[in-house]
Parts: structure tokens; sequence; C-alpha cells
């Protein structure tokens, strides 16, 4: 256990080194081998490789075969931790929670889907609409749907440009999770969703990032009402 | 090292199945003692240590003496990987990083001021005031200006009352940290800071959320403009 412990805080302390050395550009864009990094910092093998590991869960590190250990682009870099997100989104939503999660969507979505018209890739744009299509074709209770709607609103925040958005996106398949089984029984609502969703990827064509907002509000919008109807007691969104 | 691996999985599975648990209510409050838990599992001591320390970390549980791991409530729940951001901010600040985080603060910091006045209690406001009171009295050059300008800020959106923006106050700080060294350099400015602060909390303090808004953009769009004279190249905020 000691033991145990003694190890943890040494491959913290190669981490915060290594981290150091990518951020100080000492090592330019691969890493030097393992067992030269073990020498440089005089531990194991066995700890570097730890260290390593640990920032690669975190998406700074990729492995290429033949190359060797490539430092990912800060950008990548995950800020977000995806299973406690996951967790998270696991239990069962309470109204506050859903409440929370609904206020943070309505803020970062509409702007990402502006900054998507404004400033998206011809790329990025083709991916929105391709997503959309995708989505279009999949009833709710086919398998697939929930994860043709998660592709359709990753695409949009990072279309966005914006890393800070791009990394809500778990946050926001977080919320989809939720929200979707609720939104999906009732009659109608597919159909009604569909074409909220065309608004938003033809505004984004259209690059006008003004009705890209008021478009992608409207969609979230429109899930809000449905489950407040389902949550009676969910306390209002905006003051 | 075939071993570590294996035990890496094993912590993972461990923690899987304990957080499974623990959001379909099956231990109450407080998780049984850590033998009970490795015999439920079974796996050594050394593994469920080990689980149950990345759920620490994860700010999931707590220790009290006397009374035993507690789990803390959901909201509490780390989403934000306060490392990575730590690293991120470390890394010297190119203009397009720069963009993105003033993006996301401009975006964050004035609506969830503007619920801290719709619903902070009375106790989150005070904390509001207190630490404005702190701020002011401090000089840029002093030590304690960069932390007790970050009290500021992450009471602000503590008092929104909504987790997912408290869980960006990680994000604030490091935006802080990247900013203030370069608005700091400035005559004149921190005058001009203290005030646009003072208006904040003076507009939650009256529980007036859109003059909370408009006092916080008013706070982000100073800095701004006078990173965007430090750093000429730096793409236009808004679209």
């Amino acid at each position: 256990m000691e033991q145990a412990n003694k190890d943890r805080s040494l491959v913290s302390k190669v981490m915060d080194g290594l981290v150091t050395g990518i951020v100080e550009e000492k090592y330019g864009a691969i890493l030097p081998p393992q067992d030269v990094l073990s020498k440089e910092f005089d531990v194991s093998r066995t700890v570097m490789r730890e260290a390593l590991s640990m920032l690669l869960a975190r998406d700074m590190l990729d492995v290429r075969p033949k190359i060797g250990t490539r430092i990912r682009p800060m950008s990548d870099w995950r800020m977000i931790d995806e299973d406690v997100v996951n967790w998270r989104f696991r239990a069962k939503p309470d109204p506050l929670f859903l409440r929370d999660v609904i206020e943070f969507r309505i803020l970062i979505e509409p702007r990402a889907s502006a900054q998507a018209a404004a400033r998206g890739s011809a790329a990025d744009i083709a991916a929105i609409r391709e997503a959309f299509e995708a989505f279009r074709v999949i009833r709710p209770a086919e398998p697939g749907f929930q994860d043709a709607d998660e592709l359709f609103h990753t695409r949009i925040v990072v279309a966005s440009g914006n890393q800070f958005f791009k990394q809500m996106a778990a946050i926001i398949r977080g919320a989809l999770s939720t929200v979707n089984p609720i939104v999906n029984q009732k009659e109608g609502l597919w159909e009604k969703a569909i074409d909220t969703h065309q608004r938003v990827v033809e505004a984004i064509e259209k690059r006008d990032p003004k009705e890209a907002e008021l478009a992608s509000l409207a969609m979230i919008d429109y899930s809000t009402e449905e489950l407040g109807s389902t949550f009676a007691s969910i306390p209002p969104v905006r003051g």
C-alpha cells in the first residue's frame, strides 16, 4: 500500500516533468523513446510507461507505429474527464440537474452554431450536413438513433473552431442521452426534431450566424418545453 | 509491465462497479469499509484502495475520520480535469488560444453573474462582496493579488447555483492567470478593474440580473480590448 502510494506520487512527478518539457517545446513533435525518457527522469520503465499512459488517456499523446509517440496539438488535450461526465449522466436525472444541463446547453450550442456558420471550414459544414442526412433516416426506436443525433451535435461544436466549445461536446452528448428518451416517447415530436435540426444545418450552410443561433435556440427550447411537461417541478431555465 | 496493465484494467472495472452502486443508491451516504468492499468485488485491498483513491481525486468521495468514506453530492463530482487545464494554461498563450478562452469566458461569466443575482443565496452574495473587498486593497504587484482576483470570479460562478458553470471555474481561473499579467502592466488599468468589478458586485447585491450580465460583460470586454492591443494578431472575438 505504502509502495503503491509512493509509485503514484512518482508517476505524478514524472507526468509533470514531461508536460513541462512539452510546453517548453523541449522535445519537438515526437517524444524520445521510453528507455531514453526513463534514464532522463531516473525512474523505472514501469513508472515511465504509466506516466505516458496517463497522458495518452488524456489525448495529449498518440502512438504512431514506426514513428513513435507524437505530441498532440494542445487544443486536443482533454480538459473534460469523460468518465465522470458519463457517470454523472448515468444517474437518475433530478429536476435540478436537468435544469442545469439545459441551461448550459442553451448557452453553448447556439453560440457554437453561430461560430460554425461564421468560420467553419467547408469540410466542417459538409460533415454537419452528412450527419444530418444520416440522422433524418433513422427512427427513434431504431438502433443507432442516439449515436446519429450525438454525432450531429458534436460536429456543430467541432465546426465552431473554439477548443473550449469542442471540449464541451461530452456534456452535450450526456444531455442528449438524458433528454432523448423523454422526448422521443411523444407522438409527432420526431418530425418536429427533424425540422428544427434542418433549420440549423441550412443556416450554417448559408453562413448566417444570427439565423444559426436562433435556429439552435429553437431546437433546444423545444426539448425544454417537452421536458417541462414531463418534470412538472423543473425550475424555470431563464431568470 | 503486463501486470501493471492488468492491474489498471482491474482498477477501472472496480471503479465502474463502485460508481454503478453509488448511482443506484445501493450504499446510502457512507461506503462500506475497504475490506468489505474488497470482498464484495473479490479484489485485493491494494486494487480497492487504488480505485477509491481515483474516485477521491475526482471529488466523488471524502474520508471523514470516525465516520468513514462519504459519497459526495453528485453536483460536486469533478467533470473538469484540473491537471490538464493547468497544463494547458502553463503553455505560452498563442493568439488563437487567447481568442478561444476569452470567447468562452464572455459566454459563461455574464450568464453566471445574472444567475447569481437572480438566485444566489444571501451567503453566496456576501461571499462575493467579501472577496471584492479583499481584492480592492491589494495592488497587482503584491503577493496574493492573483489569488484574490481568482477567488472573486470563482465565487460568482459558485453563486450561479448551476453545477456546470461551477465546474468551469477552473477554466476561468486559467483565463485570469493568462490575462492578468498582460493587463496589469498597463498604467491606470488597475483602477479601472476595481470599478468594473464593483459594478458587478453591486448589481448582484441589487438582485438585478440584467445589469449583472451587462456589468460582467463590460468587465471582460475591457480586458479583451487591452489584450487586443497587445496581441495585434488576435482574431476578433465576436463574429
